[in-house]
């Protein structure tokens, strides 16, 4: 299975992506890379290593995408770019099960969009991260900032993908499914939600348990919680904000405490380590982009080689179990009963 | 100044509300209290404490609102309710500048509307809390819950009464504003909040200073942030969230730690108590109901004695401070404005 690579995107490429990649192929021997990007700068991060090209792949690529730039605008144009031609590569080559990236978010969801395609049926593909809890194995955020405005079915829709992801993520058997809202009683909420709850209701495929407040999203109650992408990149970027306060907030005690708390901050180090690295939910892989025709992992810009390598593996664990032909068939049968329940209801 | 008191409101009613409006009477000989409740219940909280009639009057009410009822049947139909019977006090005396209460936001937020009113030109009152921030004195942010689907004049009239409030309670003479979004670049968002992004920026009357992403709003960069009420208490109710998570997963970690860690934790107990206080934007007062003609205050459900009278105080400064008759005449000017505008852009 080879996965293909970005090498140019994210705070500290091509280094530690490079780093990533190598890492992963010494990893699992069953994974291949192919890592996309200005081979000069790609071979000099490579440095010593050697490999057969069988296992890593080389493609040149003279262009970079950046931040900056409009993402539309981006990938018509930049057709050198190591983002356009990763997703060439990833389309062209059956071998190819998926993709990362640490680069501009922007870029590599209109990239996906583009290039790879949408699943038929799926009404917008969503961006959905794993996010720590205190119980369980996490907990699915779809969409988290791939699309605002979304309408109802769109919901349904990453309810129904994101279950299927969870599935193969998290190894939950049957994710339990929350309505991201700003109450936890049935009808809470704005237009959307209230129609939403209403959808996710009624579909037998999933298994909805009902509005989920943001202040449960981390408790491990819920091992998916689909929301509008505005709403979820609200409740993503405001744990962020809470946790690096918070850290913040116990730095300054500790250092305006005299002694005792540093003596008392260095015992406890241990403990704070755990904590952090329970919350870098970036360290165990990236976000997933559900709804297009191959495995696209969308890493955090300021990945490590560790992130990355953990990207990569997760690509390949997706498409090595099918993920994207799942969605594809959930899709398909929740369209049909909508579908069914449309015209049953006009007779 | 008489703050009126609902005695009944909250999960440690009477006996802490009643304690609260005690304390607030000791702590400042210029505040004058009316309870409104089950007059024995109050009577018994008093205990042995006396107090002349002119500075802590009781009415009695037999009935209570709770949590699970439907505002809007309640409020209409519990005519013996502390709640309705609080809001018919404070409209009835002149002497009365404002209102607090721990009960059942719903309730509070539909009562304050119907029986105490919009200031006149105020599109929605909506419901304001002061954060904490890592710099500074806190934020307000508006609206965290009172309003779902608000339209793009919603936001702009949030600004001005978020900027009249932050004035009063935070002492910032020209509180600089922030848009709830999902990026910070100019025309980043939904529908929603790039119409109110060109309506903030437009407007000279308030401080606007651009997007704030949700990672950004404790940080201390903006006194005010504005959002619609679903994303507001998305922002809220995770920033709870995330700490309650981090504070559990310290706790745990300590606990498994063995007896290092058990001491570290020891040592450090005055560092996490005051992290606690620092967060706990509760024992400050409570969120304020602006655009409503007079004060009215929304404690925190568990509101402890300290909460409570830290809300009476709030209240009456408020009052005194004129804070809606200000939020009255920004209002006033900037509709002014609003149509002046729109007849030069038909001339």
């Amino acid at each position: 299975m080879k996965i293909v690579v970005d090498a140019m995107g994210g705070d500290n490429a091509p280094l530690e992506i490079v780093a990533g990649a190598a890492d992963a192929l010494a990893l699992d021997k069953d994974v291949k890379v192919v890592l996309v990007g200005r081979e000069s700068e790609i071979r000099s991060a490579l440095g010593e290593r050697e490999y057969d090209n069988k296992i890593l792949e080389i493609i040149d690529a003279c262009d970079v995408i950046s931040n900056d730039e409009s993402p539309t605008m981006a990938i018509k144009t930049k057709r050198e770019s190591s983002l356009v031609k990763s997703f060439e590569k990833l389309m062209q080559d059956d071998e190819c099960g998926g993709f990362v990236s640490a680069g501009s978010t922007g870029a590599v969801l209109v990239g996906a969009f583009m290039k790879v395609g949408r699943i038929k049926g799926v009404s917008r593909p969503a961006l959905a991260p794993v996010l720590p809890t205190l119980e369980g194995n996490g907990v699915v955020l779809c969409d988290c900032g791939a699309n605002v405005d979304s309408k109802p079915v769109n919901l349904l829709h990453y309810a129904i993908m994101a279950s299927t992801y969870a599935k193969a993520m998290l190894g939950v058997e049957n994710p339990r499914v929350g309505l991201l809202n700003n109450g936890v009683e049935a009808h809470k909420g704005n237009e959307l939600s209230r129609q939403a709850y209403d959808l996710l209701s009624a579909n037998d495929d999933i298994n909805f348990v009902g509005n989920c407040e943001s202040r449960d999203l981390l408790t491990g109650n819920f091992d998916v919680v689909v929301s509008d992408g505005f709403d979820g990149n609200i409740a993503l970027k405001m744990a962020e904000g809470t946790a690096s306060l918070m850290l913040k907030l116990i730095k300054r005690g500790v250092y305006s405490g005299g002694l005792k708390s540093k003596i008392g901050a260095l015992m406890l180090k241990p403990v704070f380590k755990e904590v952090q690295k329970t919350l870098d939910y970036n360290a165990q892989g990236g976000a997933c982009f559900l709804g297009v025709k191959k495995v696209v992992v969308k890493a955090h810009g300021a990945s490590s080689r560790g992130a990355i390598s953990a990207s990569i593996l997760q690509a390949k664990g997706l498409a090595l179990k099918n993920i994207c032909e799942t969605i594809a068939d959930g899709i398909v049968k929740s369209n049909a009963m909508s579908q069914q329940n449309a015209a049953s209801s006009e007779e």
